[in-house]
């Protein structure tokens, strides 16, 4: 800490921005120009919040953020939307209830030949805007944005972080508090979404029970399953925590756990660990998964181990970089990611432990730190 | 009710399915070939539910259903949601982690020259699949899909008339159960979000509460602003019910009104009257528009209704048809939409109702049957 210098006593400062969003836009546009992309249009999605902070409904109302190399961007909202802008850097184009927003955008983007649409707009906006741009190419905005948005800065890393801890503490508190045996998975699921809520996250985006048999399929949808002894219960929980999410999963049993289960639970285990103990700057995605894979696949069990190992994290659950078999995107200190295997054994159970990492300057930094042991519930 | 036929007592009868997914499919290939759509790809977004009973989780991994107009329609989902699927008459095509499915797509609609694509399917899949399909023409699907949502079957009325009732329910007990004054919009918003709920829909969806000069933005993020006596305060809200959506707007008074906010709020509740009296089969929509905002008009406010009168609803809170000047839409019975009008004074207040009406064999049939009153709240 400095001595405040003279005159700075009692001045009243105006709070730092968390996020530099100009700044952001400025390194986008210098990554259009090096590409050759003279336009982007951003709707909803999580890029649109990213590069302005303004977060848009999905809504037949378009809006849409116009970012070309050389000149300031423009926002295209409905005008019932616009007093909820606050960027006041922005240049904001309200359109009224009567007014076509396509022809808008399609105007501020005439002369645009290559042109990058967010990934999540809706296909509807897309049609309507080639119409009025036949002789345009089409490329996804992700291609650019990811770039930066892989890369996290020190304040996304800590709402991460936060967002972790507060899962965290949700999974310290399960086998005191939540009784499995005898109630369903909705029940146990509508436990863990409010725990998520109590434990700071501005929402519980979802929450994934799936016990028995049904832990055999992924993205089970919790159901009116009655939990009994002897079952494995995958519970895949997380929510939004100052706009960041969080993501974990833990497998617990209720009771004692045949050998059978201890035994994949151990694979499981080692695999997140050898997955995690990978991750360092340089290492290819597919190196994380590969590794993860291998333990897996050395048990018999390779099979079973049915999705990716993981996936980015940030403004979204699921963003760049994914860690899948065929990407060779090179790991760079910054960048956020599941790291999640499992093993699916139809009509007997499932097994999955998921922490998220981030890739630091040397090695790895773990922001779940809970226990990855089979814990036993009642 | 008639007697049981032989053989019938005690037989076990399959359970009739709410809603004959396959015969709107039928309609739907009936609309493609009259209009010469050659494919229509449905993904994430209510037209998939509404033709196979499954949703998609938005996904980066694509789940896409193909329609042509003389073959069997295909579902294209990540192996791992699958078990998810439970349409037994559909061809599903589950794809590994490892495939690219927009290529198993794109060779499905491989000789499709003008395909559809669903409104809310994202950008990115849609981008992808024109490189691959480089001479075809794209249109939306809700140009055709909409023909078929927007008339309601009886079974949709009786789910829109639940979730109705449902928020008539919670606004029976605001004034006895919600205190306003000295307390934040954030505060009443979640006591609004929480007997949405309590009162049987799966999901309370949104719950704006806009209090004093924050009524005059349409759609205010509820704040931590403190409501005090004389602020009107505009209550939107609604939730998903068997599928369906509510979607109501009652503005409340603190205390005693003034003369100004009781004559403002008696045109907006002539005008959503004489909107609602206006509905019957053959009307245009802009006619539905047209009347409840000459009511405003006369009485010199046109300027502050911002807004359109109204908007369809059904599996999804806004569809077609759009109440809105400029859509020559003739009404047909079993369109279900809003009558919302409103007046948004800057600085001041704002004043919304809102409610959900059917279109008759002839004139209307209310949903929302709860007093317009301007209701006084503590």
């Amino acid at each position: 800490m400095r001595e405040p210098s003279a005159g700075e006593v009692g001045q009243t400062v105006p709070p730092v921005p968390l996020f530099d969003h100009r700044r952001r836009v400025e390194l986008l546009q210098g990554l259009m120009a090096d590409r050759g992309v003279d336009a982007m249009l951003l709707a909803v999605g999580a890029d649109l919040p990213y590069f302005t902070g303004y977060e848009a409904m999905a809504s037949e109302r378009m809006t849409m953020l116009t970012v070309t190399p050389d000149s300031e961007p423009v926002l295209f909202i409905p005008a019932l939307e616009a007093p909820r802008v606050e960027a006041d850097w922005l240049e904001v184009v309200p359109w009224g209830e009567l007014e076509d927003p396509i022809a808008l955008v399609a105007d501020r983007c005439s002369g645009a030949r290559r042109l990058a649409v967010g990934d999540h707009t809706w296909s509807a906006f897309l049609v309507r805007l080639q119409e009025r741009l036949p002789d345009s190419q089409w490329s996804t905005a992700s291609e650019i944005t990811s770039q930066l948005r892989m890369i996290k800065e020190p304040s996304e890393i800590d709402a991460l972080r936060a967002a972790a801890s507060a899962v965290d503490r949700v999974l310290a508190r399960i086998p005191g508090e939540i009784r499995f045996a005898g109630r369903s998975e909705v029940d146990v699921s509508r436990d863990l979404a409010e725990m998520t809520v109590e434990e700071g996250h501005e929402t519980a985006a979802f929450s994934i029970v799936a016990s028995g048999e049904n832990g055999a399929s992924p993205h089970h949808e919790p159901g009116n399953r009655v939990i009994s002894k002897a079952d494995l219960v995958v519970c895949d929980f997380g929510g939004r925590y100052d706009g960041y999410y969080s993501d974990v999963t833990r497998t617990f049993v209720v009771g004692e756990p045949s050998p059978d289960q201890v035994r994949a639970h151990g694979l499981v285990r080692a695999a997140n660990q050898v997955g995690r103990a990978k991750v360092g700057p340089g290492v290819e995605c597919q190196d994380v998964d590969r590794a993860a894979r291998q333990v897996i696949d050395d048990a018999g069990y390779g099979e079973r181990f049915i999705h990716r190992t993981g996936h980015g994290i940030g403004l979204e659950v699921h963003e760049h970089p994914y860690i899948v078999e065929g990407n060779r995107l090179a790991l760079k200190p910054g960048m956020a990611f599941s790291v999640e295997p499992g093993i699916y054994l139809p009509g007997e159970f499932g097994i999955r432990i998921e922490d998220i990492v981030v890739c630091g300057e040397a090695g790895r930094d773990d922001l779940n730190e809970a226990a990855r042991d089979l814990v036993v519930v009642g």
